[in-house]
């Protein structure tokens, strides 16, 4: 005999994570020709001595940082974190705008836990953020998909035709995961515009914030007066200052917003780990230098990227950004099947569109993710020869084509 | 303009803790008779020197502890969670059984998610757990209050007649908090055996496992060869290590149940933090001396509260054990109002038996929750002189009185 489960989280499928996992597990490569893993772009690397030494001196002489903190964060952090946006979005922020969560999945969830009920909807545009999906799924909310463009942007009018009365919520990522596009301010102007008509939250996930192609401030949406009547930014620490495994996220949102986020945090988790948020803080208070080499390096190894792409005959290059490019395949066979075989083929493992999407979105078939933050110049030029050797027959152009 | 908020959060109420906090908030209390705080019972000390270096050379020098580690958990610290406990219940459990979560509290929410959906029902016997009943209304679960004796135990009877066709699980927390009282081994089992019956899950929170009085296997439960299908088992490193302000817990559940666990936690927190992750398995390995003469330390200063007790006249221990003590009151007033006065004529802050079940419940009016693990023996003598002292109206005595 065994217990019922619960239906909702059983239907949701597994993390795509996993099952990539499993494509390369027991497998060996050859030493001269090492698997290129571009599946995921977490850092890989310790974050900064300084960094590490705030911490570990915290650990071994302050007794606070063993302790429970306040549910939100503790206080410094949260008003240097609130300095921060201010200073770069010319945004009105303060400690009250803040939450400190366990990493940015964690405020996607009290987030939407403050917005919406089982049966009401939140629009995502595809291809999508995966964990996004899966959340709304466990939470019984339903995901109206938004298909983008060939530039992976969002269009607010299709937006504005799939919002109904049980939308509480547009969800957009930018910089962009899976697709590396950096949505334009105008554009993320006319979805504020739209949701602030329509009363429904704008979330924007900036995960990837530190690591964008154009410099000076991000967008607009924070510097209007009245930004938190409508708008709700996610944010994490983890990719600034190389602290995954710490679990630092953080919402920025209005006070009566973060009041109801603080209950679901207060039951879920209580606070946050005291050695991340020590971490967090020492970052944003030393790192601003660390972290400008950091974003050269990745726009490096993006600009090398696109170079390569230029010599690839029929692949496309449909979004690059932050850690991630997006691209169309030119072969004739799904991006499952064809990632699976590139793990033989080429030794190459990356995450195919199908995972960024409902279940049988068309275009899912022809799209790849290539995580490439984690891949010097040397090792982009690699993952472009592999990729151009693949002995796989190439679609047949389409009636148009 | 605002936002609308979600209906169930913010039905939801605040944790009692943010409420009794601002009991005292801003108010001085003299040098010579100082707050004497029973509110909660946190450790307020740092962990062993040996788990903090642990933790501090990890961070200094392996890399890993800064990076995403696996959804559920660390192998090393999986195994040796399973080891403990198949040898401290005489239990069948491998790594297989167990997922690391950060903090007990995100083990009942990832439990119910596993379980449970929107409509279904869950048991709580009464008092409770405040977390347990918050989470249930925020997932839209409908919590069944299960009254308790004059002991503070459940009674199997009356919950079987609590129980419907959307029943999906009995939530048991032994030792109690906030009630203190250790539900005997043929308790349990009888809930067990109810369970089973019913094909629902039995919930068995053991945050307290390790300041049990009696010596020797908690209970029988895991000793069964087929538990898993239907006990679930949640566990904190936060008491017994000091753990608090990193966020460790644990669930030991069938393998089944596990997998979807694990989508819940990868969708929200994708990792537990790597320090709490190397300090519990430190403390599982090195500081089962220490960690006998805390549970020593509690136990003795339990003798004390209990004697002291008995110099109090019109009180009534009702329950005892773990961190708690579970009193009524002998006053013409209800606790909530007791508690809020008692700041001011006795310097003690205790939480009032109204926090601790669903409104309006009638039995909390006389019940209150004295959390004395982090008073010493001169200080819970202190405590009783001035709970002797309050100068309140005694409750006339009832009809049977």
């Amino acid at each position: 005999m065994t217990l019922p489960l619960a239906p909702a989280l059983q239907a949701c499928m597994a993390s795509p994570i996993v099952e990539s996992r499993a494509w390369v597990k027991g497998r060996t490569f050859p030493a001269d020709r090492p698997l290129i893993n571009v599946s995921q772009a977490a850092p890989v690397a310790a974050p900064p001595e300084g960094l590490r030494q705030a911490m570990a001196e915290a650990i071994l002489s302050d007794t606070s940082a063993h302790l429970y903190g306040p549910v939100l964060g503790n206080d410094p952090l949260r008003e240097a974190l609130a300095a921060r946006v201010a200073r770069l979005y010319g945004a009105r922020t303060g400690a009250a705008n803040v939450a400190i969560t366990a990493g940015c999945n964690m405020a996607f969830c009290a987030t939407i836990a403050s917005l919406a009920a089982p049966g009401d909807e939140v629009i995502l545009p595809c291809p999508w953020y995966f964990n996004h999906a899966m959340w709304l799924d466990m939470a019984g909310i339903v995901t109206r998909p938004l298909e983008t463009g060939d530039d992976l942007l969002p269009d607010p009018e299709e937006a504005a035709a799939l919002i109904g009365p049980r939308t509480r919520a547009i969800v957009l990522v930018s910089p962009n995961n899976p697709g590396g596009v950096e949505y334009p301010p105008a554009l993320l102007d006319a979805f504020r515009d739209l949701c602030r008509a329509r009363g429904i939250a704008l979330i924007i996930d900036e995960t990837y914030r530190d690591f964008l192609a154009a410099g000076g401030r991000p967008h607009d949406l924070l510097a209007d007066p009245d930004w938190d009547d409508t708008v709700i930014q996610l944010y994490s620490f983890s990719k600034a200052y190389r602290l995954t495994g710490h679990r630092v996220g953080a919402i920025l949102a209005a006070p009566r917003q973060i009041a109801e986020i603080e209950k679901f945090l207060d039951t879920m988790v209580i606070c946050v780990a005291q050695p991340g948020q020590i971490g967090a803080l020492w970052g944003l208070e030393n790192l601003d230098g660390w972290l400008a080499a950091e974003r050269a390096e990745i726009l490096a190894r993006r600009a090398a990227l696109e170079a390569a792409m230029t010599r690839l005959p029929g692949w496309r290059l449909r979004g690059i950004g932050a850690y991630f490019a997006y691209l169309e395949h030119p072969f004739a066979t799904d991006a499952t099947d064809l990632c699976r075989r590139m793990v033989d083929e080429a030794g190459v493992l990356a995450l195919p569109g199908s995972f960024f999407g409902p279940a049988g979105r068309a275009r899912g078939a022809r799209e790849l993710r290539i995580a490439f933050a984690n891949v010097d110049a040397a090792g982009i030029d690699a993952l472009a020869g592999r990729l151009a050797g693949l002995p796989f027959a190439l679609a047949s152009p389409g009636p148009s084509g």
